[in-house]
């Protein structure tokens, strides 16, 4: 089967869009998804930018609101920006990862956006993170002490360095196994058709 | 008629790609195109940036290349980026202000497009103007006088004025009677439906 990587930030408003959709339209053409939490912090302060860059320029900003406000309400999606905005998704992407290790990555991932985008959760709050584990049939307890461990710091850190090396400069991206690279929820669709005809 | 205005800068890769379909699709859902050229570069000034986004930030750049350069080619259209990147589309935006007072501002702009980015042609030369003036049928000498005149160059300040307090930030974008922005070449499908919505 061919394969897509789906690189997400969790602070970033359009992963929540892709996040949502990726496992059906994935489906239905025949791809399947790796799912890469990674962070784009050091991505962004690396070009200088402190903040997300809707904050930078927020006529950007104010653009992103409300054009993810149309795309959301076509898909049946609740979108609100957080308070503060952006998140901090340190702990969230720790937590991510630990689920890449033991297969519960793509529930909990969808379940950290709709407490950030549509249900105004805080999701840099340890009770909040361990509320979501829970409600995704995931014991917090040991993904607490796992996302803590220096192995899964340090593969996150690795995510974050191989995103850099295939080119990536935002989220969400998605690569194909030929190295290919798509950004944004609106290129989704053109890199699973690539994942599916670079596979052939 | 429903109209939409097409907010379009030479120097813009997307803003080619919007300008040799925008008609067709347009006139296929009944919608009137109202061209506006205007200019990026006092923008991208106000907010700090010398430069196009895609050279400040070079992995933005490689990939906006690569994205185009498969658009293009489902399309049947060629695309490589000019040398320098970005040109100087000053007088060409000011020959396209005259076009707009005088009725040429759509064939000229794809003119200049296609000169620009599948052509290689420098669209600062005033040499390269005149012969894409004349070949869409327009006198090359009145179009420079008036091009040069305080009130057409005053337009084109207006113009980006204009884009401004409608909140634009980059291009392509396109607004509708209401006020509803619309950003990059990939939202002109939903820009023309929100048009035609917004109209009834």
């Amino acid at each position: 089967m061919p394969r897509l990587s789906f690189w997400f930030e969790f602070a970033s408003t359009y992963s929540y869009l892709s996040a949502l959709r990726i496992e059906a339209l994935a489906a239905e053409v025949g791809v399947a998804i790796d799912w890469h939490p990674f962070l784009l912090g050091p991505i962004f302060r690396a070009q200088g930018w402190e903040t997300s860059p809707f904050n930078l320029y927020p006529a950007k900003g104010r653009y992103m609101v409300r054009d993810i406000a149309r795309i959301a309400a076509t898909r049946g999606l609740v979108f609100r920006l957080p308070e503060p905005f952006p998140q901090n998704g340190l702990l969230a992407a720790r937590l991510a990862t630990v689920g890449v290790r033991d297969g519960w990555v793509a529930p909990f991932t969808r379940a950290v956006y709709v407490a950030e985008f549509a249900e105004g959760r805080d999701i840099s709050d340890p009770v909040v993170l361990a509320d979501l584990l829970a409600a995704v049939g995931v014991d917090p307890g040991p993904a607490f002490d796992a996302a803590a461990s220096p192995a899964i710091k340090e593969g996150l850190r690795v995510s974050t360095d191989e995103a850099i090396r295939l080119g990536l400069f935002g989220a969400p991206s998605f690569t194909a196994a030929d190295g290919e690279l798509f950004w944004g929820d609106d290129r989704l669709e053109a890199a699973l058709a690539h994942a599916r005809q670079s596979a052939v």
